[in-house]
């Protein structure tokens, strides 16, 4: 009888050992195997019992593949996913090999709090209710696409969660992203979150026309756009549910 | 010098316990005071080790004005939130009483796995990336504003997460929903998971025009809709994230 393998997407979240859920923690100290970007395996090498295989920026695909293999051939593997997996995260590449390869894998999707969850809260609530979410990377996605998506999600007045908004190679989707959003907003306040939940975090609040050149942004930030109807006010960003329409608020 | 008191908005997650992360188990096993819906109160009652408190639905207003008492009072609060706080759930309104107030209240919205994030998986990865989030809600959003919503998203081209989709006094706003669906993609699939991670957990995909009928969509019942790049095969639904497009997806 063969051993039988099993493959964890793991997500870890946004990097404090607190966010990480009771089931990522059980798997990542369970495995024989806990394979990720270095980034990431810094914030839970310390829970890992088995052996840590440690993968390059951008190598996503050799990564799952190698994850795959070594659960395929009857080990238990973890592959460690930033935030969620399901989130611009490692989900859809496993999904998308063990659908099309027709693979017999035993594999799992632990999910985790991702960048808009965390960051949300440190400004008040600046999401709270329907909301877009959108990656200004163009590696994967046409900037057509992306622009087109951000264009409706300004039009439905959306609260807009924007990932991955700005990296060394690629600054200019960052100021065409605002541009936009001046089009439809003016120069509109939005909240930049830095490091959630690391060392360095920063949370910030900034006029559109500012976040570009405020030399802040980078992968690990998150931009919040508001909508109409939040409430800006320094740092805050509260928007409503609408409980203010129907009940009153105040406290004695 | 007065007690310190301090009041969390714990988000438990979908349901089951080891979903919930290292710090909401933390803050529920050491507040004074646990207070929340019954349904979710349920999924945590065995690790409080305080007072209970059980509000009904829709008297969240109440319930947050109690927790601030409390703990404005000098008791350590956990007020409890299904999901995460931010998505639908209980941060704004905690936010907006104590922006409104200008209290001087210690409080931390303690993030949770919302339901998208443990729904996608279940497809295999429904979500993958870009998506918009809308609630069929109109008890505290008028539906034109929803509607449009929906509208902007389906033009946009985004996978669409769909809460609160229907419950017993507004089934009509489901169907309506479905039909604008139907409109700008024809009768395509629609993932359909209900009770996630709970006792009566089913996952299913039907054609947007059964969704409606199908006697099965609650307010426990996450809908997604597919975008136009998904793969739809029997129950899995995929979004590639544009790996395929670049790299051989073929494993050995």
């Amino acid at each position: 009888m063969p051993s039988q393998g099993k493959l964890y997407v793991v997500g870890i979240g946004p990097g404090c050992e607190e966010m990480l859920t009771l089931r990522a923690r059980k798997v990542l100290e369970s495995s024989d195997y806990v394979i990720g970007h270095r980034t990431y395996l810094n914030f839970v090498r310390h829970l890992v019992r088995g052996s840590i295989v440690e993968s390059g920026m951008g190598r996503e695909v050799e990564r799952v593949k190698m994850a795959v293999e070594l659960a395929s051939g009857g080990h238990v593997v973890s592959l460690v996913s930033g935030g969620d997996p399901s989130v611009y995260g490692l989900a859809s590449l496993v999904a998308e090999l063990v659908y099309r390869n027709g693979l017999e894998l035993d594999y799992e999707i632990v999910p985790g709090i991702s960048a808009l969850n965390s960051a949300s809260p440190l400004f008040g609530s600046a999401i709270s209710g329907d909301h877009a979410v959108i990656s200004l990377s163009d590696l994967l996605t046409p900037w057509q696409v992306i622009e087109r998506r951000l264009r409706k999600a300004l039009e439905g007045d959306f609260v807009i969660a924007i990932y991955n908004p700005s990296s060394r190679r690629r600054a200019g989707n960052l100021r065409r992203a605002m541009e936009i959003v001046i089009e439809y907003r003016g120069d509109c306040f939005v909240g930049v979150a830095k490091n959630v939940c690391r060392e360095g975090e920063q949370v910030l609040v900034m006029r559109a026309s500012e976040v570009a050149e405020s030399g802040v942004v980078d992968m690990h930030t998150l931009l919040i756009i508001p909508s109409t109807e939040s409430i800006v006010d320094g740092n805050w960003i509260i928007t409503p549910r609408g409980y203010s329409r129907k009940y009153e608020l105040e406290v004695e």
